[in-house]
């Protein structure tokens, strides 16, 4: 028997039904990180500082990147979205010179927005390498993960 | 002086002027890694056996992640692309349980296509994350990063 | 206290949360103008008599473009429409030479569609100017507002 | 007195009112043909038999490009949808050389997915069409149609 | 030896590599049918002399609808497009009762426009049916097939 | 003979054939208004002081409605885009209370970049009514116009 959902019984890729789950409240929240050199990080928030851009179009990526979901990854359902938050920060006592991104996405919908806030932490944190490309080729972006989830059949899970 | 390029002399995003740069072949590779348990990798696999389609969903969401670039990257131009080619495996001698899918991306064009290489990465890593997260839910996604760049101003790069 | 709500406590932006909002039927009619050359009016109306399709045109883009609306703009929450109706017309006694479009959208949802009512208007008139920009280059869009708003907790507002 | 509903009492073109529509579980299926030479269909099925990307390509471009519809067609209302799937299977006792693909697609909304399910059929035939064309382009796309519709006010309807 | 391009060697989808092919001009002519009864047809003839709004919407669906090829198809190359003609007419003389629709799209690129002008007459005839649904659910989508080719290096190739 | 270049000798729309016209560069600057009240204003200022976000998102979702002109306006072509610039700002001496909108954009292609400028400013507005609409619901948008084109057959242009 196949575990992966997204496989029918002959082995294709389908969209699972979700027709009879019930509609409810669900959350999810993921994070992730971009590792850079220090003078990178200096150049990204002096930038931030004066007018915020950096870190503003970086969280507006995000949050178009969670509305873009269903498109981007092809076996996700079209959900309405009741609410996306992006936030972005330099962590002060971080092992790693860099910044991470934190998405939280919610829904009241038959099936979860999971994907919705990774997507969206995975654009964000594209859209930091794009800005700073110029100065530093060799960003990673590292840690993607669900930290929270919140409401549906599989119950609260926390990651952290 | 920002040395940020996306910021212009007020401090405001916008999108680089590439009007007086020559049009020349370009070509960039990106790589990254989604890392899961034992048990998730052999589901994956397994499936995979049979029809391919995990790898193949997961291919093809790089591809057409790669095209949707410019509208996900609030800054990136538009460019035609001459070729996308996204490969997923399971790395033999690897020091992780899981997957890694490498993106090479070429042009023709004014700019570049770094980020449609890492775009296409990330695509492909948050698909796969779609479909084993039925399985697993603390997959993480590792390690994303350009490993190859070739043509244009700022000449060859090599990140590995 | 900061009365934007797209801005959270920090001044970020966010998609507010609308999940504890009832779900409500709810209705926005938009209008706006397009003012130009007694000759550009009369080449646009003898190009409509015929096959109809300079509002034609702008009318189906008006639908379209309301559909994209929470793509387009931002903070705006991804809502299932329950219908799309756009107008164009070329005022009898108005005091400008041009045309008149306006929209209304209706759903029922957590939220209203202002903006979806909005960005009809405001893409139907972009569309009247692309068709006859040829002709006359000093169009002006004028005096895009929301007419009428039904339902949601702001209550009905009338605007005309 | 028009019976084409899409058009209102003036000729225009419009996205018709399903706001005072009962919510109700619908379903949809759809099917069409590709015809093709022997020797095309069997390139297609050697390279299917290999790794399976012909027939997985097509299905997935077919899921994708029913979560478009509303995008593409119109006058369609964007809806959720509860599932998708696209099959594709080369006909034993066919009378055509060539292959077939039937989709269903499944919403609880006021309003059907025919359209869902006929633009499945349409785009996953299409890429089947593009995978080929190096080979033979003289490819014919025959009998898309619907073949069950489920739910809603106008009932049950079978067409084969 | 594999014949479908869009394989690798080792069987993966891939958007095979243009880069080395030369920039010509290039233009490609598809034609397509939707079969009805003879009073649906007569329904959409008699609105279509009216206001033209049955046929305007289809040609414009099948305009934008090849402006979407690249998203839609997924191993397709997106290309600028020079020119986008649908036409629509109720053939006279024709064996069927219904409507026939011809694309013509035009580029200069390094490849051709043949799944351009297949998708705007696949789009085209779904809006018709779309529109007429509501009078007849057993109209069937016919004979799409690439009509003229010019311009690249597999030369011109006439279908018909 | 028919002026509007978007319709055909039989009064249909399509998009007009641009392969024969050089390629060169080409510059647009379009520029509009949103009327408010004084507070609505200042409320705007004092959240965008604070970390320039109402700002930075209506300059953003600017340049991404530039890109997003071809899939809106419909008979519009896609061209790739060398830059986009957006700037907003209160102006000082204006005879209104309210914001302006001012976008550049740039290519080298066979037609220009005007539709592009201005639907980056109406989307640019768009946004600012969005986020300030919880505040106001009687704002304007004015006078959305071509200030300057640049390069092409029709030579420079003036409206200011």
């Amino acid at each position: 028997m196949n575990v992966l959902t997204h496989l029918d019984e002959h082995g294709n890729a389908h969209m699972v039904d979700v027709s009879q789950k019930p509609v409810t409240a669900r959350t999810a929240t993921a994070r992730g990180e971009i590792h850079m050199q220090a003078e990178t990080l200096t150049a990204i928030l002096q930038g931030n500082l004066k007018k915020g851009d950096v870190f503003g179009v970086a969280q507006l990526a995000g949050i178009l990147g969670a509305k873009h979901t269903s498109t981007l990854i092809p076996l996700c359902h079209p959900l309405p979205l009741s609410s996306i938050h992006v936030q972005i920060q330099a962590p002060i006592h971080a092992t790693f010179s860099g910044l991470e991104v934190t998405a939280t996405v919610r829904t009241t919908a038959t099936t979860g927005v999971e994907m919705e806030a990774l997507t969206a932490v995975s654009i964000a944190l594209l859209t930091v390498y794009d800005m700073a490309k110029a100065v530093e080729k060799t960003m990673h972006i590292h840690n993607i993960r669900l930290v929270e989830k919140r409401g549906g059949q599989s119950g609260d899970v926390f990651n952290e």
